[in-house]
């Protein structure tokens, strides 16, 4: 079976919604992905780095949906990313409250060799610079590689680097306002087009609760966020679709256009759950059940039976 | 075959876009519905009021479509109903510049004969009361009566109107600022619950470029606008929406929820024309293979394959 390997930030995570607020929570992008794609059973890894506050129950939580977490180095003495925020009450915007880059701001990633081979590869939110380094030490060109940034990265500071990952990855995953920033152009259509050129064959535009779109060359797929009566908490809702998205793909092993259609509705469908709770909570014993029954609801979102002539 | 009748302003608009304006020209929620339906090539009258100073020529731009003119009245003396607008460089909100309401102020709907058995009807935005006018003058009660509407009625001089009209009709469709507004819920899976306790079994929410939802007590439906390059001007696009929806219905006579599904669709494709160019223009000429073809574009947009378990 393929492997999927998986790179982003393990961090601690304060939220405050309209609806309550957390102590220290598990964050960060890759237990997301991670989580998100372990409900294909799927062999996969996380390389990232902590501190030494990272509880062990933590470890165990991922652990225990078969995610190799052995390449997820612990600083010794060293404190782990915190990042805390506020969301306004809409839930479409927040303010970050805090951040503190602690072991990441040195993070250099280190691929295990079992997983040097693996066919999917994604880059979660970091710095271009290590997710160009965690390229590098694949021994076999990746399958697939899916790339995760935003508009912090778009910055004097790092547009070079950023430029340089994505003109090597196959697919971009980004939130509408970052691909308009990214291409200057405001049109979806235009800003994939432009997005296109600068290297990955396929281009997500993430638009929260408005959907997401695919595009390849010609070929546009779009699936719905669920309707839903209540968003309880959206962070994690967009690495969450990352790692549905790669974990499908890994799973079938089939990374055409066609499938990849499929695999932006199991994205949008995992991405449903995770807002339901706060932080990983509704990720960590999510099951196939669940999991179906709620496809099940998105075919009847979305399909129709118009005969065309 | 069925009948459509269309209650709504015939006016003229002058429309300033980003890229370019326009003098003045045919527009008003009727024509733009009427348009619309014409697709279906059903038969189909407006109810309506004009001056004096209305050209002839917009009567036939009608009729060549095969919409019945002959209940839109002429005011001696009068003058049409006049709006003007101007859109922000996004397109997704705009100033009225001027409203002379003319003739439209003082309008009294008389339903011609042989359109008071009229299986479904349109109150296209409207005071009202002229809504509520329209419905009373039927000598059979419609299979189906849809309202459209908007914020300006939700104030308190007209909403214990709105209300009645509202608690009479089988569909309302209605934007989704408007609809959070007329329910006071943020969910619009909880605005459209609230609005179907008022009357409407259907109800449809409409995003403009984010798509449509059609809610029916606990099934949802959902089309997304399709994605275009560029948006020429919204003017009108609503109204198309929903006269594509109307048309359908009224074209195979079937009003369960299944076929709905498919008249959503029919009127997301139909709008998708609708915002290429100025005002009516694009809908004046509209032909079968066009839509046709975008059609089977719409399906490549949200169809997919997952086999469930």
């Amino acid at each position: 079976m393929s492997k999927l390997l998986i790179v982003g930030s393990v961090a601690f995570d304060a939220i405050e919604t309209p609806f309550g607020k957390t102590d220290k929570i598990l964050g960060g992008a890759a237990p997301y992905i991670a989580l998100s794609a372990s409900n294909f059973n799927i062999p996969s890894a996380i390389v990232s780095v902590v501190g030494e506050d990272f509880p062990q129950d933590y470890f165990k939580t991922l652990e225990e949906r078969n995610i190799d977490t052995s390449a997820i180095e612990i600083v010794k003495g060293g404190k782990t990313f915190f990042w805390s925020g506020k969301y306004h009450n809409d839930l479409n915007s927040r303010d970050t409250l805090e951040t503190q880059l602690n072991v990441l701001a040195d993070f250099q990633p280190v691929v295990p060799d079992n997983y040097k081979d693996a066919e999917i590869v994604v880059l979660g939110n970091l710095n271009p610079s290590v997710q160009l380094s965690v390229l590098e030490q694949f021994s076999v060109k990746p399958k697939l590689a899916i790339l995760d940034t935003m508009n912090f990265w778009m910055e004097d500071a790092f547009i070079e680097g950023l430029r340089e990952v994505i003109s090597r990855v196959d697919v971009i995953t980004i939130n509408d306002e970052e691909a308009r920033q990214l291409s200057g152009e405001y049109s979806l259509v235009k800003a994939a087009r432009v997005i296109e050129k600068m290297g990955p064959a396929y281009v997500v535009i993430k638009k929260g609760e408005h959907g997401a779109l695919l595009f390849h060359k010609d070929q546009i797929f779009f699936a719905p966020a669920l309707p839903l009566e209540e968003v309880f908490d959206p962070t994690g809702a967009g690495d969450t679709f990352a790692g549905g998205f790669a974990g499908y793909l890994t799973k079938t092993g089939d990374i055409s256009f066609e499938n990849m259609k499929n695999a932006i509705i199991h994205a949008s469908n995992l991405a449903s759950f995770c807002v339901e709770k706060f932080g990983t909570e509704r990720m960590e014993n999510l099951n196939r059940e669940e999991v179906q029954q709620r496809l099940q609801q998105f075919k009847k979102l979305t399909q129709f039976e118009i005969e065309l002539s």
